[in-house]
């Protein structure tokens, strides 16, 4: 079973969309690019990968933790989702 | 002039490195791996995007911010940095 | 009924030593203390109130969402959840 | 010398509503509020933090580290900085 099977697809766009972005990147510093400029393609590329973070939270949070839950083995399930949480929001 | 030519090679090997990862998380989403796997790698993704922001805000302030400050408009500049560092730190 | 029961005492401690951690920034502001100083206990109150905020994730989690999902509307809460994740995961 | 001097003023007007904040969110915890309500209250918070942080960083690298790089020790003034941005970009 995988928990995010409707976002699958959604979730695979997106991070080849970053693949891209970080590409870009890399051909920014190659060719010289202005720093800010150069910055500001890599504050964009991080709030793509949080939204690709909070994407994979929410399916996991409404498949796996919901069943967990519904399986009486809730807290666990929690508790792992606070420990990844927990590397996200510092 | 490049600011973060002594950088260079350094942020575009971490680049190759990032673009390697979000790669790798890719082929978790496709294989349906399970979500906290996933999460773990796109947290390691989002701490080396934020690495390589703060090697390139380090190469820009020691580099362009300081030559605008020996040329007397430091303060545009600082203004220019704040304005990046903002999408940083929110 | 308050879901974050078990640990009111502890946010409510840990809130009372923020509140003094701020109170601390303040006076040395009022003082003219050197910036740096200043800044990083400016990020250890981040730090505590994102600890707060995390603690709190996980009460609600596992109180009022897990509430929620045994009574078959989880999903509703789990969006909500996300909403507010999003304000912290930016 | 002060250098956010001419800011202090406004920095500790924030602090001060800060401290309110963290005040208020205490009072939300020992009422019982719901907990969305009150993590709302905790991500105003930070954002306001963050807010100060950038103030003071802005401030600084205008006064002291600008002061420093026209005496010529620019580069120690920067090393500082970024171990402190370390701190809030994570």
């Amino acid at each position: 079973m995988v928990h995010y099977g409707d976002r699958k697809q959604e979730m695979i766009t997106r991070l080849k969309k970053i693949e891209g972005q970080v590409r870009g990147v890399q051909k920014m510093v190659e060719d010289g690019r202005y720093c800010v400029d150069i910055l500001v393609q890599i504050a964009a590329i991080r709030s793509a990968i949080n939204k690709v973070g909070l994407t994979l939270l929410e399916s996991h949070t409404k498949g796996c933790v919901t069943k967990a839950i519904h399986e009486d083995h809730g807290d666990e399930a929690i508790d792992e989702l606070m420990e990844v949480m927990n590397k996200f929001i510092k």
